[in-house]
């Protein structure tokens, strides 16, 4: 189990190389303020009215993050599949504000947790991470600006087609309804596109 | 000229410590790396089509961010009024890539410009810029979650009391129609909104 753990750990290590180089003392820094956790599908990571205290990176599995709105219904804004980083709600992360977002995971999923505390200790004796951070938030500026984009002036076809950028592989493996529900159409909708989507490539 | 020069480059810094301390010699690398720049109403400073090569920071006056589809339809992204960093395309700003967006001055606007080759120098230099542009795009991510959350639950007056929220005082300087457009409603929908709101208010 240790060996196993230390093996999740290089791999998001591995990740982390792609934008920075941490030194290995920046690394054990890294490694000894987060900790790998596993989750059940369904499990539920953080629920509208809490507050966000973990960011999550995805080592294996997949999350979704939602909101229900006054009428009961759900909208999925994002999901987060491997290498993927996650809070669920960040503003509440940030803030100490109640969340109005869920995140609840759609496949057993083994994770990487580190709280915001321990965030902010790795940003003072790891300086370097705040580059990290800075890239990845940048990054993610970028997808939900694209997204937001998409949605004012693409038809739902090229809203699909950017999902499937995004998530290579994932219409495959998650309830078509919230694949629906991210690019804004109803579930019928969806499969009715899909199936002209389909006849008109075949 | 000189003095208004520095004096509005003490205004950015000020702004800049409202999240990070600055050394006097790390402030004079950023001013060093950045200019002022002075544009006209209805001025683009980025056409699709092109490269984005700056990050702005507002200092007077107010940015228009927008994309044109295929009909020929003009999709409002963000404003940046005052105090606002905007690139126009920050995908384009980082990858290379032509832009997608427009952006355009809504008003005479003073504008602070670093271009991508001084950002990545003063990243270098002056590393404590990392921290600053890692809590803006936290920012700006919070922010364009937010949007999306609202574009795919709440109605369009909800939408409106976002826009308000974001934008304190911004309906009263700028044309309605890119209101409208923000919040994804046709000029006309929005004016009979507008009314409605106005009359149950009264």
């Amino acid at each position: 189990m240790k060996f196993q753990q230390q093996h999740m750990h290089e791999y998001v290590i591995k990740n982390i190389q792609r934008h920075i180089e941490p030194t290995e003392e920046e690394t054990q820094i890294f490694s000894s303020l987060a900790i790998i956790k596993t989750v059940k599908r369904k499990e539920l990571l953080l629920t509208e009215g809490d507050l966000a205290r973990h960011q999550f990176f995805v080592i294996s599995g997949c999350l979704r993050t939602y909101t229900i709105d006054a009428g009961g219904k759900e909208h999925v804004l994002m999901f987060a599949p491997e290498d993927w980083w996650c809070s669920g709600d960040l503003y509440s992360f940030l803030s100490g504000q109640k969340s109005v977002n869920n995140l609840e995971a759609l496949e057993p999923t083994v994770l990487l947790q580190i709280s915001k505390n321990n965030l902010d200790i790795l940003y003072k004796r790891a300086p370097k991470f705040e580059r990290f951070f800075r890239i990845l938030f940048q990054n993610a500026f970028v997808f939900h600006q694209n997204r937001i984009n998409a949605g004012l002036s693409k038809p739902a076809e090229g809203r699909y087609d950017l999902f499937t950028e995004a998530y290579p592989g994932l219409e495959n493996r998650i309830p078509q309804k919230y694949i629906a529900s991210y690019i804004g159409v109803t579930p019928e909708f969806f499969s009715q596109m899909k199936a002209s989507m389909f006849r008109r490539k075949s």
